[in-house]
Formats: structure tokens, sequence, C-alpha cells
């Protein structure tokens, strides 16, 4: 039983769960203790998860490659409980905490990074992003999709077997109506999408490009708020992710698993989050606006500077961090070495 | 060498940092390495910090309670050089990172945090924010100060000593501006600030109070992005914390020690953060402002869906909280018990 309570202060959403107040080394060794367990993740222990929404690839056994299941402790659900404490004053208003929220695991193998994933599994978790995006709009309640990644515990993830999550929510979080506004008065301005022009700047000017493919630019971006911070940026203006090409989704797949290869390459095994905005589901045109991708290590920690004023402090410029990403030797699974599952499809 | 980028896809600004990039383990293990050797910040060690830029208490042996010093990386300074890779263009704009970095060391003695000050070490600490706040609004080009305190490598602090710091812009940054944007709002539609709204209706209803003083309430907010957060408001509004007198400045200090106690007293040892939010130094009248001080313990990791849509997801109910703080067995250090330069003034 979860809420949304806005904070008037600072004008701010924050989901407020019901659950047992946890204990620090509750949240901070939940990965370790699950070490000892059997993982929940891995093929084979199926029933310790909700049943699946879908999966994808193999037939065989154990019957799928990339397996899409509700989460066991949703932030948000279908049909919240009405919390008797709630109310919708101007200094204290609330909302259910109405959406959905799946796990997306992304190989039966108990790998950690995106890195570890076969080709063929990574292109599969991408081609599951732009399959749960679709069935996300086609619910009709759902305005937003926020599709995201944790690795390691310094990045938020409580279970080590590589897995993504979805958020499916009814509104436009605070950030992305940001992003969305920036595009959208730049492009009154300017008369081009904003992505574009900078996409452009950076290809002229080169010295914060990590890596190219043919549909996309991957670049440490001029105010990096993280070390090491990479967004991956589709060279055509295309708002949605769930409405590229399946060719263009594969090549995302293969050049995200190959940042993070050069990420890990550079420093070393590291937790990091990325997180995919697309644009909301509702009749407006965003074609001001670029899917995108913004990927980041967790090897600093925020303190009370950033808390406090929204300023992030970043000691190593982005254009040091792309040079060293541009020259890592970085390792990405061979394809099917590992797998024993056989063919993926 | 620093300067301020924007970032027009999120309209933020980023101090970006011209320091050697750093290793993963070099971010982590600052706080474990510096354990073996001697503390910059104890009685004695004065040489391995700048010189003082003021100091408060003892004149005996060694001289000082509490030590202001400049702090030796800063990440904003008096005289910015000028950074030959910057441009003011739309996409890539920047600003040199003029301002004033200084840190409070608290205490001679080799303590961690400031449950473990005495009273009256405690009382210079909050005696000392007010001094250092009144000679950065005498400066003229600094229009914001924000203090803050990071204990614990959870929390991002990268020494042990009990310190806090200061960073004096000239600016006011987008997070405060947003504060007391919401404050105007409110109270020109109703006639009275905001904090002192809320601070009424959290008064009556009574389950998220943690502490009260004459002056002071202390509350975990409703919208409470971290599980155990607390606000510390004045009852009537102030809108600077430098003009506060001396003996309110001594009970938030009091309050502040009391509540961080609470929260060792619930949870046992854990990393937090507070800051301390003051009015801008312009002529501008804040009556609609309060000061306040937001604190939180560092339990949880902030992780992907939080950095991608501003929303945090806290899984502990403020009541909850409120609840535990409010019947935590807690302990502050007895006063004068273990100072060994004798009496403070």
């Amino acid at each position: 039983m979860s809420e949304y309570r806005h904070d008037p202060l600072h004008d701010r959403w924050v989901i407020v769960g019901n659950q047992r107040a946890a204990r620090p080394q509750e949240f901070e060794e939940q990965i370790v203790r699950r070490a000892g367990q059997p993982c929940p993740f891995c093929a084979g222990s199926e029933d310790s998860t909700p049943a699946a929404l879908t999966t994808y690839g193999e037939r065989g056994n154990p019957g799928w490659t990339v397996r899409v299941v509700p989460n066991k402790f949703p932030a948000v659900e279908r049909s919240p409980a009405a919390n008797g404490a709630a109310d919708s004053s101007e200094l204290f208003a609330s909302r259910p905490a109405l959406g959905q929220h799946e796990v997306i695991i992304e190989s039966p193998r108990h790998v950690v990074s995106l890195s570890e994933l076969t080709a063929d599994e990574c292109r599969l978790v991408f081609a599951a992003y732009q399959d749960r995006l679709r069935s996300c709009q086609q619910d009709g309640q759902l305005k937003y999709v926020q599709i995201f990644k944790n690795v390691g515990a310094a990045a938020g993830a409580s279970i080590e077997h590589s897995h993504s999550q979805l958020l499916a929510l009814p509104h436009v979080p605070t950030h992305v109506q940001g992003e969305l506004e920036n595009c959208r008065r730049y492009h009154r301005q300017h008369g081009r999408p904003l992505l574009a022009a900078i996409t452009e700047e950076e290809l002229a000017r080169r010295d914060r490009i990590v890596s190219q493919t043919e549909h996309l630019v991957a670049f440490c971006p001029w105010a990096s708020r993280f070390p090491y911070e990479v967004w991956v940026v589709p060279r055509s203006p295309q708002p949605s992710f769930a409405a590229v090409p399946p060719a263009e989704a594969a090549e995302t797949a293969d050049l995200t698993r190959e940042l993070i290869g050069r990420i890990e390459g550079a420093l070393g095994p590291v937790g990091y989050n990325y997180l995919l905005h697309s644009q909301p589901f509702d009749t407006s045109r965003y074609d001001y606006y670029h899917w995108h991708i913004e990927l980041f290590p967790r090897i600093t920690k925020v303190a009370g500077f950033e808390w406090s004023t929204g300023v992030f402090i970043n000691t190593v410029p982005p254009e040091a961090a792309a040079a060293e990403l541009r020259s890592a030797n970085f390792a990405v699974a061979k394809n099917l070495a590992t797998v024993p599952t056989g063919k993926t499809s």
C-alpha cells in the first residue's frame, strides 16, 4: 500500500510505501545476504518470483532467455488501496500510487553486468524494452514508462542477478516534464531539436565522443553530473524508443553493452545505473524530443552540497573521461560462449 | 581550476573540476585509508590544513575549540582562472567557479558525529555558522551561502573528524530558488508563510513531530524523500539564520545534536547529511521564508528510478519514523566530560 505525497516546499512528489520499517543493515546488506541464498532470478528458481508476464527467446530448457515478471515488492500498483491517512489538502496532498512495476530478468545464467550478457541476450533485453513499452502504451491508464537498470549495491541494486526494471506511471514525472519543456523551448526558438543540435556539435568538436554507430552517438555530456557519465542519442530525431526499428534497437543494445565494457575496462567492476527516456503516451506530438539513454558509474557519493543546492560537483572533466573511455581495453561476453541453454533466438 | 557548466537538456548547473581523474577505489576508500594516517583536523595537526580564517572558543592549548579553514581542495575559488575550453554558447555555457569554500572543524578531539560534541562545542559550531554567514554577507560578491555537514562515507564525507562545510556562491542555486519561489507563491495566495502553515498543521496533527523547544519544531516531513528525514523549523518566521539571537542559535545546536542522537539511538551509527537553508544576500525581503535545517540518515541508495524521474521512493512512512525517533534511547556527549582543553567560552 503506497501513495504519492506532495512536498509543497520543494514542489516534488515522493512515493511513500507502507512496508515494515527496515533497519540500516537490512538496507545495506541485501546483496551480501542474498549471496548465501539461491538466486531468485536464475533458471530453475522461477517459482520464487510472481508468474511471468511474458518471456523472450529460447523455447527449450529453461524455456526463456529474457523473462519479465511483476516486481514482488512493487512501488506502484494496478489497484492501490485507498490510504485512510491521505488527504488532498494543499499542504498534505496525496494520490494513490497507481502504476505498474516490472522486472526484466536478462539471462537464465547468474551474471551481474550487462557486459556479461551475450550479444543475443542483450539484444533480446532491448527488444523486451520495446515490447513492454508498447504493451504499457496500449493500456490507456498509463502516461509514462521509466525503464532503468541498477547494477551493484552502490547503484541501489538489491538483487545481484542482471536485471532491469520498468515503472509505468499515470502521469509524466517532473524530471521528464522538465526535459520535454527544455526541448520544446529550444525547438521553438531555433527551429530544430535540442538533442540534434547538441549531437551535431559534439560530433564537430570530437573531444567528448566515446563511440559512434550508424544510427547512434555516445558522448560524455558537457555538464556531466557524474564522473564518466555517457549519453546515447540517436542521430535522427525519434521521440519514442518503442517506434525504433528492430535493427536500431539491436544497435542500441550492442552500443550500451560496449559502453559498459569500456567503463569497466577503465575503472574495473563498478556499480552503475542507466535510464532510458522515451516520450510520454498521449496524443501530443514530440517531434522536438529524442529518446536517449543516460549511463553513469556510481563511484562518488552524493553529499550535502548536492542535496541542498541541486548543483553537482564532478571532479573528472567529461573531456578526460571520454578520452579514457575511448582508449579503454574492454571485454564483452562472446556470443553464445557461455550460454548453457543453447541457441537464443 | 573549476567552472560552472550548464546542461541545457535538464537546465541545471554542474561544477566541473579539473583535478586528476581519480580511480573508484580512491573515491571509495578515502575514509578507510585515512584511518591509518594522522588526522589533519585534530589538535596538533594545524599545519596540515591551510591557515585558519578564524577560530572560536578556548584560548589555551590548542587555542581553539572550533576552527574555520579554507578547503584544501576547493570546489569554488575567490579568483578562478579563466578556462580556455569554456565558452558561453547556448549549448555549452560556462561561468568561472567563483565562490568560497570553507571547512568548519568542530572539535580539537577526534570525534565523528555531532552527537559526540559537548553541548558547548556544538553551540560554538552553530555560532560559527552565524558568524561565517555574516562575514560572507558583508563580502558583496557573494549572493548565497550553503552550510552543510557530511558524516560517514555513505554521506560523502572524505575525512572522518567531525566537520561542516560552507560554500558561498555568487548566485542563488536552483533548488534554493525553487524553495523561495514556492514560499513566495504560497504567501501571495494565503497571506502567510508556507513553513508557518506547515509547522502549525504538524503541531496540530502531532504524529510526525519528533521534538519541540521554545522556538523550534522538529518533525518528519509529510513527503520525506529519505527514511527518518527530519526538518528543524523555527516557530516564528525568520528568513535568515544569521539574524537569529544567540540563545536561539544555541537552542538550534542543542536540538540538532539531540535529533542526531535520536537517529543514532534508533538506527545505530549511520552516515547522515544535514543542510541549513537561509535567505540569499540581496536587498529583497524574504518575509515569506523560514531558515530551516533538513537532516537525513543515508541508509538507502539512490537508484535509477530516482535519477531518471526525480521521484524518490521512501519505504519508511514519516509517521512511523517519527514514532521511532520520539521513543529512541539516545545519547549525546556530557558537557565538558571529555574535552581535554578545559572550559570553552
